[in-house]
């Protein structure tokens, strides 16, 4: 229990910092009157339509919420709620800090790039720091209301199925603020490139374009609340799937059990010292070109937290389970699971002991899978790498040959983080089993802070670029928000593959728990799970399309509400002949209600594709081939769903930030530079690419999950649980 | 013994028809001195690309031959030559046929639009029903030689793995065939737009581009060559994988065992029949639109050959079986195989009845399943439904959106024939088990002939449209060639959407085969393919990977074959400044040469990764983790790459074929017609499509089973058979 108070501590811990560090940055400077006038029509806007897609989330939420109160019980609705509500503050408070942080930006970067860099930094580390706090504390908390007040056993039903409905809550809210902030963001960002830039023929964010307020929401509640919304998920996720496996797989720890159980909750706590500490080593070095020198000074502040994360690892390890020597039992009473090496005689109850140092071990391998997906994610969506230059030189012969070559590299890009994860699960389970792919995932999981810090950068030196452009600054200061901007691309590449890397992980812990709650809800159904079982095949070949319809459907609402932002803005030039010569303002509200509308519309259908998908799958073949055939189908699917969305994922924000980082390369001077044909080719790429990486590729990631959640869930309502 | 000698007869019934077809084709008028200068031109260029190509296939294939007759003997090893060699011939034959048909249809075309349509019709069922023919002889007259001649048990070990080496034979030929000619295509088809449309502003095929023969020799070696060698290669490993399963899984059959091994030799036979049937009746109708109306010749036949297979295939198995109502006895005495409802008893002998009627049923499943993905393939890629009007509407605001909408598609696309094969995965399964699938599977490729037939139509037609447009004919008989060749577009998606999904459902008999081979090889081994195996995980993930890595560098290949075709040609305007007032020749050889040698050279390391990975993969975990966990994870890479692949190939070939419909659906005056920047935005989307749907998408298809006949081959290799 102790354990558990020390956790909620350190989550709080998270917040204040968060607090305190908000008021640091508005108490920051915020620029003359034109800029104050910009940032608040983007801060209407984005509050506009958040307010809009909560209250949608709301309704749809509160019918879930009677679902999986009516099927599993009043605390496991509780629970759900709990999830939904923090996923939805985690973005909300996030967005609201982006959307101030910006204007104080650009208002910074007049004094100096440095200041700039701390400035949006910041505003950054608030929204990575209240995702992990509010993650950590959401868990820890309703974990020590079960136990404590309302007296439940740790590895009680009731406390596993709790859990679940927390992680489903926020995998909820977390599909439909990636998926609607993605369209709203590249819808309005694709919309007024074309009918801007290539229409108008005027640059982007150029105050007379009717859609650009709209772009710059979109950065914020797409890059920024949605993200957090993504990572808040994936977090208590991995976490609660962490707590939950502990639950069924050890209950022959004894009294270590409650240890082990608040564990992942104090590794959590731990890296949140480290990013915080990390924080405040990003600080510009005095060498290098200056893009570089950015990129350098973040990737220290996320060395420092990662490298301190391993003595604090393993000093919370040795603090929780007394003596990180001592052996850990492993229950294998769960029918046919195969929880590690050596195989379990067939039928028999055996144990399989590790210590707490596999379990440190298998942490570290977390850590470090960790920073080689971001230095992959680098390679390949870095200007100084092979991939996105090979890109760029395509760009010469044209768009087709731009986009061939974009797309060889997406496909190519998924290679080497594979085999990384590939390796992670080999040596974790090596070490430790299923409880060693457990730590890994959540060792990764732990250093979300920092590496949300880095993300939500990006949106605010995004809109400070565009406020400094609007509002007419100095080419001065436009020059080191283009700095600071470069950097945000890469850095929102990397979290994507971060985030995308560990919902794998993650999945593959849900999976886990699915069969061991399938073996201990219905020890009598002989579920033969093996690929040799035809509606195993379904199953794969069923989840696998998952990702496919749904990015599909992603990309083609993007196209879509594209083409109406099109139409409004042709419309606006048309009934506002002035707005050109400046004589007319643009009606930038007008923009930003259609984009949310239409956004919000086309949320909905494939959001509901991976929860409604299991269900679907699990009655058809229950139908057709009966019960012990349709809990495997509904088991592959989600392995299927976690293989096939793992390629479809890491191709999509890879690729797409490969062609982003092109079209940079190319405006620096190379191959023709700006406007050159090339350039023309590389901005398509571009166009293409913002719908890969911003909407269906990061979407695909709360997808895999939610289809794994449901499926859990579905096994509870068949089991009658907490009923 | 008999049945296969019938078998035998209606094989060489398809090659006689190739023959006497080939002499009416040649027979024909070749146009006058202009055309057969040009004609003869891609005739060479076509003779030297395959030369050079199959010379470098046979240093390869003599290599493997060797390792194949150390590892398993010198029956294998013939079995593998002979696959390997006829797979050439098939490919040869339909070539030669395929560039002396071009000019003689531009010729026809000159007559009546039927005439033209006869004529390259008939080209295409030349290769159609040589590849079935030619096909069918090899395994026959193999497997007659084996079990008369040479005395070997049907059964045996020995004639197992002979056919699993002829099976590898074609393999390997097919994917360096599809890969090659696929790259040699789309290099010299990109490079000549891109260049020629692009940048010098003069039409396609228009004589002054040096590139244009190269092209044209493309549409020969990748379409007609390269399909063809796919085709034989599916064929053959369908019916053999089908032969195998047979011999492995029904040893209980007693006297039925011989006609049940040389049922699907017999069904191959009898569509043989009603393939050469349906090629009558491709003519014309009187009503409709004139492009509908080629469409529909073609699908009459299609459709007749498909109905009359029914009865004939009733036939065929009621003769070979005695009486369709006989019971099959099925064994299960091989460890843990589920082989059927109702699941056997856990180390018993148990066995699973099924009467001819469910094999019957099955094999019409694999006729309807052609048809439904035939229509599928149809609605995604022709020009009168939603998917191809969808990115056409996209390509008035941009290159972008056009590669947007088009990307959509080509992910959507994968979900209506992945339903299709789930349903016929499950309802052959629900028949006859394992042996079900096998049937639809070899039904499906049994309609091959026409299929090919349909396919090899489109090459001729494209080059005709070349010659005609090269040589100055009237603008009558280009609007010909060029209803012609739109049919092309459509019927060559179809053959692509059918080969990739009989891929499928073959890869699944030969993963059967896989799984029943370990049993019987290894009985003693524990192997656990259950999806809770981190080992199976590992093994999907690295399976569903290879498709991705492999289409990547097929992409790359064509982008960098390509830029050499700009190069070159760019050096030839140079060169030569009389091209452009056509008072000097451009060196088409050169530009030949050049692709030549580059196709060849980028298709070695690609084709070389699916017969490597498995046996890296094995011994990889072999080291790590032991043979059980390895044999599980060899047996997940199967299953891996056939999940993965399925989806890349089936988006790829289908993306493919409707951006290039749409691209002509504008050019049929939609959207603003020829010229207009909609125009131009689709020009990008068909250049990207290119390599999707010609290089890479469909060259998955053979790499699929490579990688799963390396596995079959290795296990044998490993258990030491027939050394």
């Amino acid at each position: 229990m102790n354990l558990v108070l020390i956790a909620i501590a350190l989550g709080a811990l998270a917040v204040v910092y968060g607090f305190v560090t908000s008021r640091q940055v508005l108490s920051a400077s915020a620029g003359n009157a034109k800029m104050q006038e910009i940032a608040g029509a983007i801060q209407e806007g984005a509050k506009a339509y958040l307010n809009r897609q909560y209250s949608t989330i709301g309704m749809v939420g509160v019918v879930v919420a009677v679902i999986v109160g009516v099927f599993l019980g009043p605390v496991s609705a509780i629970g759900f709620l709990i999830g939904a509500i923090l996923s939805a503050v985690a973005g909300y408070i996030g967005m609201n800090i982006s959307v101030r942080a910006n204007v104080r930006t650009a208002a910074a970067a007049q004094t100096s790039l440095q200041a700039g860099l701390t400035l949006a930094f910041r505003a950054g580390a608030i929204t990575g720091m209240l995702v992990a706090g509010l993650a950590l504390l959401a868990i820890a908390v309703f974990f020590y209301v079960l136990i404590g007040p309302m007296g439940a056993d740790p590895a009680s039903r009731e406390v596993i199925d709790a859990l679940v409905a927390l992680a489903f809550g926020a995998s909820l809210i977390s599909i439909f603020a990636r998926l609607g902030g993605g369209i709203f963001t590249k819808a309005a960002d694709v919309g007024a490139d074309l009918v801007g830039k290539v229409e108008a023929g005027i640059p982007e964010d150029d105050p007379r374009n009717p859609a650009v307020i709209a772009d710059n929401v979109g950065d914020n509640v797409g890059d920024c609340a949605g993200m957090a919304a993504d990572l808040f998920e994936t977090y208590v996720v991995t976490v609660g799937a962490t707590m939950v496996l502990t639950a069924l797989l050890l209950t022959d720890a004894g009294d270590l059990l409650l240890p082990l159980m608040a564990l992942p909750l104090l590794i959590g706590g731990a890296c949140i010292v480290t990013s915080i500490i990390g924080t405040y080593f990003v600080r510009l070095g005095s060498s290098g070109k200056a893009a570089t020198n950015v990129m350098g000074a973040m990737y220290k502040g996320f060395l420092v937290t990662a490298v301190l994360s391993i003595p604090l690892i393993w000093f919370v390890m040795q603090f929780a389970l007394g003596d990180l020597g001592n052996t850990i039992n492993v229950t294998e009473n769960l029918g046919n699971i195969d929880v590690g090496e050596p195989l379990a005689e067939e039928g028999t109850s055996s144990t399989l002991p590790f210590t707490g140092w596999n379990l440190f071990a298998c942490s570290v391998i977390g850590l470090l899978l960790t920073g080689v997906i971001i230095w992959i994610t680098e390679y390949y969506t870095g200007t100084g790498f092979r991939p996105v230059r090979s890109i760029a030189k395509a760009s010469e012969t044209g768009h087709g040959t731009n986009v061939i070559q974009g797309l060889a590299i997406s496909l190519e890009s998924t290679a080497l983080p594979t085999l990384a994860i590939v390796a992670a699960i080999i040596a974790t389970f090596q070490l430790a089993g299923l409880m060693g792919i457990a730590y890994a995932a959540t060792s990764m999981l732990a250093l979300a802070g920092m590496v949300v810090a880095l993300d939500a950068y990006g949106p605010v030196t995004d809109n400070a670029g565009g406020i400094a452009e609007m509002a007419g600054l100095d080419e001065g200061v436009r020059e080191k928000t283009d700095l600071l901007d470069a950097v945000g691309n890469t850095t929102k590449a990397v979290t994507k593959g971060y985030a995308i890397g560990s919902a794998g992980l993650a999945a593959l812990v849900l999976f886990a728990a699915y069969t061991t709650d399938l073996a201990e809800f219905f020890p009598d159904a002989d579920v033969d799970f093996s690929l040799e079982n035809p509606y195993v095949i379904v199953g794969l070949l069923l989840g696998a399309l998952l990702p496919y319809l749904f990015g599909a459907m992603g990309m083609t609402a993007v196209g879509r509400a594209a083409g109406d932002v099109v139409k409004d803005v042709r419309a606006q030039f048309r009934e506002k002949p002035g707005i050109m010569d400046y004589s007319e303002k643009p009606d930038y509200a007008r923009t930003v209600d259609l984009v949310t509308k239409a956004a919000i519309k086309e949320m909905i259908i494939p959001s509901m594709l991976p929860v409604l998908a299991p269900i679907v799958v699990y009655f058809s073949i229950l139908l057709i081939a009966g019960q012990e055939n349709a809990f495997a189908a509904l088991g592959a699917l989600l392995m299927g769903v976690i293989v096939g969305g793992l390629f479809v994922a890491l191709s999509m924000t890879a690729g797409g930030g490969a062609w982003d980082n092109a079209k940079k390369y190319i405006e620096d001077g190379n191959h023709g530079g700006k406007g050159s044909e090339a350039h023309k080719a590389a901005v398509t790429g571009d166009t293409v690419g913002d719908p890969y990486k911003d909407t269906a590729g990061p979407a695909v990631n709360p997808m895999i999950k939610i289809t794994n959640i449901v499926a859990l869930l579905l096994l509870a309502a068949l089991a009658g649980g907490g009923a």
